[in-house]
């Protein structure tokens, strides 16, 4: 944790859009939560195109899952989440109906990274 | 938000199925829950044959994974799973024990769309 | 419910080692959890080489996100991760700080398994 999972339609973004993408997110996050950056996991998840859909039309739906501890207040999140938004929009250059972003929040004590449960935020 | 999300084994659904299952989704889901038809979100995640397995055993799973707001009651989305089971299982044909449904809830100051943070339910 | 998914990069895991995997976590969960083993279904999601990134910098990252009923005790919770880390570890051979391992919880009254909505924990 944190686990980014975004998903794109294949071709959107290109392997160079990728790794910068997921180094300004691991940087981003780093310095926004204080986490160490090596603890940032980024998967990108192409599908097809026309396996997307937007008001039951084709579209290239930009889908950014993130995983992160239970623990931040809303003020921290909803920062979080329009800072995510810009990243996505800017690598991805897809329309505000196109791109949805959810933060999902799992209790510290049913996450695991580096070979750990995970410590409750800020210890 | 909403976002389906819906994992099938690659050739179980062709491309006029899952054209037609999202208009299916976004069309129930709009009068179902009142918000716009817009908002709805569809992505079809394929996986390889023998990807999948139902009790260790190869087996074409089909998971939808339905993000929304919280908010809503347990009736709303008692109601709400059992209808899109039905459109799973008639678009998928998978047998009762291929098929899981999960609705996960984001509260509305961790999720964006349309480029702004998601309003409360009714707001 | 229970759903495993687990997202390695292409190549990590052969077909075997997914029929093994896959055989081995249907068989632990049903032990640990007392449920059905036809209720665990298990989906990979492979992704390319590439798409992958700790700390910004490629890598093949391994996820698993178990999705299960609410009402288990955290201690249950964390024993189980646990010893799913050594599954994916065992498995796939990624480094510690390449896995990352979090378990999604969905209220009963918004999951269906078996063509009905889930009971509570322990009914």
């Amino acid at each position: 944790m944190p686990l980014y999972t975004l998903t794109t339609q294949a071709g959107v973004l290109s392997h160079e859009a990728k790794a910068k993408l997921a180094d300004d997110l691991a940087t981003f996050h780093a310095d926004y939560s204080g986490v160490p950056k090596e603890w940032v996991q980024v998967v990108f998840q192409d599908y097809a195109a026309g396996n997307g859909f937007t008001a039951g039309k084709p579209s290239a739906v930009a889908a950014l899952i993130l995983q992160i501890r239970t623990g931040r207040s809303a003020e921290y999140k909803r920062g979080m989440v329009q800072r995510l938004w810009e990243f996505v929009q800017q690598a991805t250059r897809a329309s505000d109906n196109q791109i949805v972003i959810g933060v999902n929040e799992v209790p510290p004590s049913q996450a695991m990274e580096m070979g750990k449960i995970m410590p409750e935020i800020g210890k």
